[in-house]
């Protein structure tokens, strides 16, 4: 396979597109700088806050400048789009169907990762039955209902934090990661064990601030599913390249 | 001031290409996404190598790519190209001829700031009289001369590895950091003390694969310029963004 080039629509926020950057670089089994994947990338920061918008839509639109982001990776030759961002998801029909190159979706890509790998481990879900994946995503991911309408989709149950555990997480990834401020991980510990013991069989990150937290702390468990990982793994081999063995 | 987007000709290679857009990134005092600068980034790490064409132009030559590159950059809006590359700086006038927008020179940066630092601890240096700065790079940019050429140009003297420790240079640069290999630490700091021990009154490094090793151990001295560092402040007051205090 002719190896390809990853269109990056990022600036959602841009601490998390250098981070998806890195750990594709990281996670790409190379032995010299040309065995990399290939990478255009529009780092757009200026773009109206997703949430904001999807929670009241009189605020500013990002959709327009998102497609027309989309529509500039295209013309500078990307093979694929893909957008390190799940709040902006929720515009992800939007964008695809102004652009010829597939867009990879995060968020589909994730739970069907999740399922995969419960399976793997476990041996009461044959059919997907009984399979429940926590969702760890800001307001506008939760309320735009992308990670339930995917798991319906796949036939399996999802949940979502608490009203006040939701204030709290929309407090960390906006007062603290995009702020460049000291995480309170201990918060955020408490909110992931309050979705374990409501009997989550995987927890999503499902909000690419919460993988910076999950760099930063070294989150990772069984249980813990990071959603810009998996988009990571999944544009490594869609380019025609290896991940490394051993993760 | 307007916002300025910065294009940035990466992927010379990719590891330094993200830790650019990193440290710049963690560098601009921010409160929210919407703060940072725009970035328009080609990571396209299939360039030939730029050393192996210096050192024998019989070899591929990776500057048609870095001119359609920086061509690419200009025509998706860029207001600035810079090259997180030392070694690439061989072509520089080249690129720079082109293009319409301007290129930062990561080379005359780094030794214009190495100079007012120096010249701001130490009297001795009205006129540039006695300072000597110590080139730790690539056998690509040290037999270019473009450092060498730079320090005659601003009147200051350079110094640069012996040949056994030129060689000692380039493993670690790329069977080590360039292969994603353990670093030989100890071997990076018997280079350096050679070199003060030579009389520089700072040594550069003037190659990104370094600037990684600056950032995994924390070299930071008064007598270490980190060039990648350099290039970073200077495109986010270029692009009318604020460098967060104490940096």
């Amino acid at each position: 396979m002719a190896d390809k080039t990853l269109g990056i629509l990022g600036g959602l926020g841009p601490l998390a597109t250098v981070y998806f950057m890195d750990i594709i670089v990281k996670m790409t089994d190379v032995k010299k700088d040309q065995d990399h994947i290939s990478m255009i990338v529009l780092n757009h920061p200026s773009i109206p806050d997703r949430t904001e918008f999807i929670l009241d839509n009189t605020k500013p639109n990002p959709l327009p400048v998102m497609i027309a982001d989309a529509k500039k990776l295209q013309a500078a030759g990307a093979d694929y789009v893909v957008m390190p961002c799940n709040t902006a998801h929720f515009f992800y029909e939007q964008i695809q169907k102004n652009i010829e190159i597939p867009m990879l979706n995060i968020i589909e890509e994730t739970v069907k990762y999740s399922i995969e790998k419960i399976k793997r481990k476990s041996e009461k879900c044959k059919n997907n039955d009984g399979i429940k994946l926590g969702i760890l995503a800001t307001k506008g991911t939760i309320s735009s209902g992308a990670y339930g309408n995917m798991c319906r989709k796949y036939g399996i149950d999802c949940a979502v934090p608490s009203v006040s555990d939701e204030e709290s997480l929309m407090n960390i990834i906006y007062n603290q990661v995009k702020a460049g401020a000291k995480v309170d991980i201990d918060e955020f510990l408490r909110i992931i064990a309050h979705m374990r013991a409501d009997g989550c069989d995987a927890l999503i990150l499902g909000c690419t601030e919460l993988s910076i937290i999950n760099r930063d702390y070294d989150l990772h468990r069984d249980y813990i599913i990071d959603s810009l990982e998996v988009l990571a793994k999944r544009s490594i081999t869609l380019c025609g390249k290896k991940i490394k063995e051993n993760l």
